[in-house]
């Protein structure tokens, strides 16, 4: 059943890895002192690899191993370790424009399917500050400026056309987690199948979205652009389990689902887990004042978001090289044609926001319907309390999908989150 | 300056061909006989490749091998021999689909860039027949069932995404001929650069489209299309001088430029070489009964080639297994889940309809005001003459680009042919 890797691959425990980072001299200088004093940790928290902090004398590393399998699932759910051939190459391809905004790449073992990188401290996973009701005023703007980046300089705007094609050509060949986003997100929620982990009281709303062919029809569309659309390089999962943070620093983490793709599927789904993030927020203990302002504040995060995704694409694609295959300079030399050039800026934008929209909603869904659910959600451990906060990100997007017309910036998304809270459990009486 | 292919490749001499077929057991079985029976023919006619005639006592063959240079153009111009890989790999990926349409695919040598082929007897080039007043009455309907096929069989319509991606990785690898479409059809035509070769009296015309900002902002539109858009598998180059014919038979060739792209891309393309036939018939010898019955055909033609299209493209969708990634079955099983396909495929089929006008104008200012020049209007020797052909298309593919709308469907093109044929040579006063 389990589809073996390549000799000489082998699951690590602790001693491997620390035999792995005392092989690499660069590693062991950063750590300080010698093996026996290196302190492994494992602490995988995602859902599909082994990870380990390795602590010396002097600094600390981490360690990401792919597993032959979905580490949540076990062996009965065998998944390619090539993957993390595609998330190293993911972080060197942005190094150079992203700059801090992602670990930094320390070591890479095509045998042992291993990375070392950064190790984060004292970041810790977004979605975990959020559920703790932590403020990152600074990861809305920050993780724009990391998606602003990879959409200009991996796309044809930026790049001559054979750049993109090389990045094309490899990342069209990680399969494995790609696979995952087309049955888990696109197809698997709209069906009655056992891996849906659908909370009781919401069974009448996983109905009614299965039935609903306006919806499916909307996820079709963005299903096929998802499939056809070879914008820039994605992330591919950016949700904010991908992210860690501090008051002051943002890091984009786990870029093994990464494909050339439509850059609005990663500005829809930052966004989507902030939604979730305000649905869920009122059924987590704390203060109802406290609430309410944590909630004002994911509202401002997700308009911040993005509004400085869509100033920095903008700022960067007029300031910097848009040498790329796109649009070549010299048809549009003159007064006119600039103006013309800032006319397709616009309307480029405007595209990935619309895309953003679809992929906002379709990402809300699986997790609610589908088979990831969201620690948001399932942190509110009433079952009937549960659904009644899912309901309410779902009537948002079932709106979104249904009547993409009436949202047509995010100031109409952010006043629309009340709209849909007192959704409840009947999907016919919830707002349309 | 010449990038030299790697060895043992040698540009293959009249003996070279004769050795090399005979190191072949079934291509030595076709042409019977032995070597010195052998007849071999350099029959050239593209501007890229050599192209060789074997005969032998039972039958023939055809070798094309690859030069590392443009043939027409010379050493001065080098050109990646690799291409040969793509072409024997669109042969290969389409067979199963496309039976006899495309030659027979003998043998492939990746060392010597050499493809040997099905020769094609008493076929000859659709473009040389068009411009003699042959009639191929089954060229349209027989290249709109290759196009269908190609177009439904590569896409995400009909196979997993693991196999589309297969196709997307390696053709992405197919550069060299990607960059002189990139180049030549989307942005030297529209600069002045020594490149181009306008007839003089079209002078003002050329600077008309050259400062018409309207119109190159519609090519910037397919052009980023083409670069972003991974519908199904192209061949790329697909005009009448890439399909040749009998009455009764018809073989699309010269899949070199193949590309995973914009279906639309095909099909505009093969348009744009009947309507250009159309332009330039009048000013072919002949009776003006004869040419006048001959530029009606080709108007059918048109029409037959867009319908016939259209129509296959839909049946086989309909009717062959459409199991890929695109559309999950069972999200539309019930009655009005099938109903709601249907328009899917109705809108899918409008869309390359959208994307084929934008391709037929594009591809028709091309052959015009750029680089590659062509038979059906060189044939014309007096430049006035010529000119007056030419902006009666260059007309029509104005109106194409800048008034979509005004084209809804194929009948409307056909209607506006005769509309733009007395242009004349000031773009001023031409219709618009």
């Amino acid at each position: 059943m389990l589809d073996r890797p390549p000799n000489p691959y082998r699951v690590f425990a602790d001693r491997d890895v620390v035999d792995h980072l005392a092989d690499l001299p660069e590693v062991s200088e950063i750590l300080g002192g010698a093996k026996r004093d290196w302190r492994v940790r494992d602490v995988a928290d995602g859902n599909l690899n082994a990870v380990f902090l390795v602590d010396g004398p002097r600094g600390g590393v981490c360690l990401k191993q792919a597993l032959p399998y979905v580490r949540v699932a076990g062996e009965s759910w065998p998944l390619d370790v090539k993957r993390a051939n595609y998330e190293a190459a993911y972080l060197a391809r942005l190094a150079p424009h992203v700059g801090g905004l992602a670990p930094k790449l320390y070591a890479y073992d095509p045998e042992q399917f291993v990375i070392v990188m950064e190790k984060l401290d004292p970041h810790i996973i977004l979605r975990r500050g959020l559920i703790a009701g932590q403020r990152f005023p600074k990861a809305p703007e920050h993780v724009a400026e990391f998606v602003a980046q990879a959409a200009f300089h991996t796309s044809d705007l930026a790049v001559p056309f054979e750049r993109k094609a090389a990045d094309v050509a490899l990342f069209a060949q990680n399969l494995a987690l790609q696979r995952i986003t087309v049955d888990l997100v696109f197809t698997v929620p709209y069906i009655e199948v056992w891996r849906n982990q659908v909370t009781a009281p919401l069974a009448a709303w996983a109905a009614a979205l299965r039935a609903d062919i306006g919806l499916k029809s909307a996820v079709a569309h963005f299903r096929l652009r998802y499939l056809t659309t070879q914008q820039s390089l994605l992330h591919g999962d950016l949700h904010s389990g991908s992210v860690m943070a501090t008051r002051d620093d943002t890091r984009v983490i786990d870029g093994e689902f990464a494909l050339v793709g439509p850059t609005g599927f990663d500005v829809g789904n930052f966004l989507a887990h902030y939604a979730i993030a305000w649905y869920a927020k009122p059924f987590h203990a704390g203060a109802p004042e406290a609430i309410a302002a944590y909630r004002d504040a994911i509202a401002d995060d997700i308009a911040r978001f993005w509004l400085t995704f869509r100033r920095r694409f903008l700022e960067i694609w007029r300031d910097e090289d848009a040498s790329g295959d796109a649009l070549p300079q010299g048809h549009f030399a003159d007064a006119a044609g600039q103006a013309r050039l800032e006319t397709f800026r616009q309307s480029y934008v405007e595209a990935i926001f619309r895309d953003a929209v679809g992929y906002l909603a379709i990402k809300t869904i699986r997790r609610i319907i589908g088979y990831a659910q969201i620690a948001d959600f399932l942190a509110i451990e009433d079952e009937e309390r549960r659904a009644e906060a899912q309901a309410g990100a779902l009537a948002l997007a079932r709106a979104l999908l249904k009547r993409p017309e009436s949202f047509p910036d995010i100031a109409a998304i952010v006043d629309a989150l009340p709209l849909y809270e007192g959704a409840g459990l009947d999907p016919k009486r919830a707002p349309a």
